[in-house]
């Protein structure tokens, strides 16, 4: 199983173990592997990823696990998820957020990726022994969605995709938009910021505009949003990050321009 | 293993034995781990995907397993193959044609994802104790390809590609048209299905409208075209397949100029 | 761990002992699941891909075997990666620049793909006893970037990136410029190769022109460039290589004008 276990499986466990002893958590350490074939990249690991990027105030920790979870399920690298989610419970994500997460991106990046985070998931909950009542939120009402936005978003479906596709515009409003973002188990502002690092992580720049702005309505700012691009950089590559910076800046023009 | 093993892979394995007694088989089921971790995934995976979007008039069960194939191969998801390949042979897909599926699919995603996705082949085959002879079909004539079609795209291909990467240009020509798609064991219109949904799955929209148009002149209708977009929003997610729906409507109205 | 075990692992084994005694390295073969399960994928594979592409003299293979891995990592595809590592040390390319590439690619393809790699590649330098004098290089003075182009790269990073996200401005100029591409474990050539492989690989064309220019500015001809993306598209699928041929025919027409 070496071959695909994550190199962050170990150490992350370890500090889980500090936390529970209420001590200042170590930054993780990739494994052993890590150090000896590759020792250039475990110390960026150690110095600047870890000891850096993931300690600058532009966005809190737990904003920053939400996003490195949604890169990672979005773009299919479960043998990097089991480390990130423990990080995540540690850093205050809780395990109803992570499988809200999981079923979100089912949606925002395909059922098979969310399928293998979903075994992902199990595995780490049966180990830190989590009830199922804290992976189950208690049925709330669901949330209701800023009615001239639904409308607005609902015309914009209804002129370009029922004619060419109707089934699609169809769970796209009766569903996705209906339900799934209606559900109370993650916040507006949670489930916006996770859909923006999905569509970045898998390089989709057309429906960027759209979900950078309502995470902005939903309380992101300007700060956070330029941080989490510049977080995802490590995550997803360079490449990718760079081609969110020209629609962050187009987004944040025209929201000049609105006021 | 457990880390990586398919979510499907149990359901479908039962879903079979119900089959050979010739009863109507039951929907698939994710694993028990998707249920623990995430359970409204799990509602939304029987109740609203396999419950609905499967059965949905609009395109047949072993189209809905082609294009799933094609995506998940295409993708690289070959932790989710195992139990879609059992569906698409319980779908009618032929064990020669799932062969030939992987085979057209090196060319169209790239080498790895092919061999990945036959070991999983193989393993299934064996399991199905299928005959050699079930997988490999036996040698029939070459199909010939529509030459007036098939004289413009060389054109194409020669126009601009020729001068820049001529070794490119010259396996285009000599072997993927001249030899991978005239072979007999997909029909045209499932070869052209399978390219369509590996270029959604891939987010590649430059050859989507000659692949579209390819696959509407072999027969692919219109409602099916838009069906197989439907339904692979809940494959590849909804990014990947909302930016497929304008391409759609374009190749649709340059059709419409066309008669 | 068959369903993810690689398909090329077996015979490139067998190849390096051949290869330890001094004869003509036979070609690699797929494993025989590949055999059984897709035949004609087993024929292309060993008389296309590796009978004539690989063979081909508008690349050298250590150049083949350096692009194949930036691909396979860059791609998440760790199940194919351990006999790629294996061919490219057959291939010449030394264990310190594996380490390298796959450091490179951390930033240029995400942290998980690279972690996930490493993983393997301390997998294959156990297997070889590998001594780690020879995958970390000693120490050597950091090369010095071409000045008048690396002032004009940073203008364009302050010009379009600092106002928006200053964070990854900083890392960009600081950390991927001033640091890592001035290590010595990789000539500047290969460091940009294997960049263009990794934007071609993940469908990237926005920076793809900068990259281009920067592996011709560091001696790639024009016929390797053109040939990087005719074996890419058996590595990467068409739809990528056929994406990166206008690119490509742009840079190279700017080119010449500036002659």
């Amino acid at each position: 199983m070496k071959l695909l276990a994550s190199a962050f499986a170990t150490l992350c466990f370890s500090a889980m173990v500090d936390a529970d002893q209420g001590m200042s958590r170590p930054d993780p350490k990739p494994s052993p592997d890590v150090l000896e074939a590759t020792p250039q990249l475990y110390n960026y690991t150690t110095e600047l990823l870890f000891g850096e990027v993931w300690k600058r105030e532009e966005l809190a920790p737990r904003d920053r696990s939400l996003i490195t979870l949604a890169a990672l399920v979005s773009s299919g690298q479960s043998a990097q998820l089991s480390g990130h989610i423990k990080l995540g419970l540690d850093n205050g994500v809780k395990p109803s957020e992570i499988s809200a997460l999981i079923t979100h991106l089912a949606f925002y990046s395909g059922w098979p990726n969310a399928m293998s985070a979903a075994i992902v998931a199990r595995q780490i909950f049966t180990e830190r022994q989590i009830p199922a009542d804290q992976i189950t939120s208690p049925a709330k009402e669901p949330l209701t969605l800023e009615p001239v936005a639904e409308a607005k978003r609902r015309a914009l479906v209804e002129a370009n995709v029922s004619a060419v596709a109707p089934g699609l515009a169809h769970y796209t409003n009766d569903v996705l938009f209906a339900d799934l973002w209606r559900q109370a188990d993650l916040t507006p502002r949670d489930r916006s910021l996770i859909t923006v690092a999905a569509l970045i992580a898998q390089g989709q720049a057309a429906q960027l505009p759209f979900h950078l702005n309502r995470a902005m309505d939903n309380g992101l700012t300007r700060t956070q949003a330029a941080e989490v691009v510049t977080h995802l950089a490590f995550y997803v590559g360079w490449p990718k990050a760079m081609s969110a910076v020209p629609v962050l800046k187009d987004v944040f023009d025209a929201r000049d321009k609105q006021v």
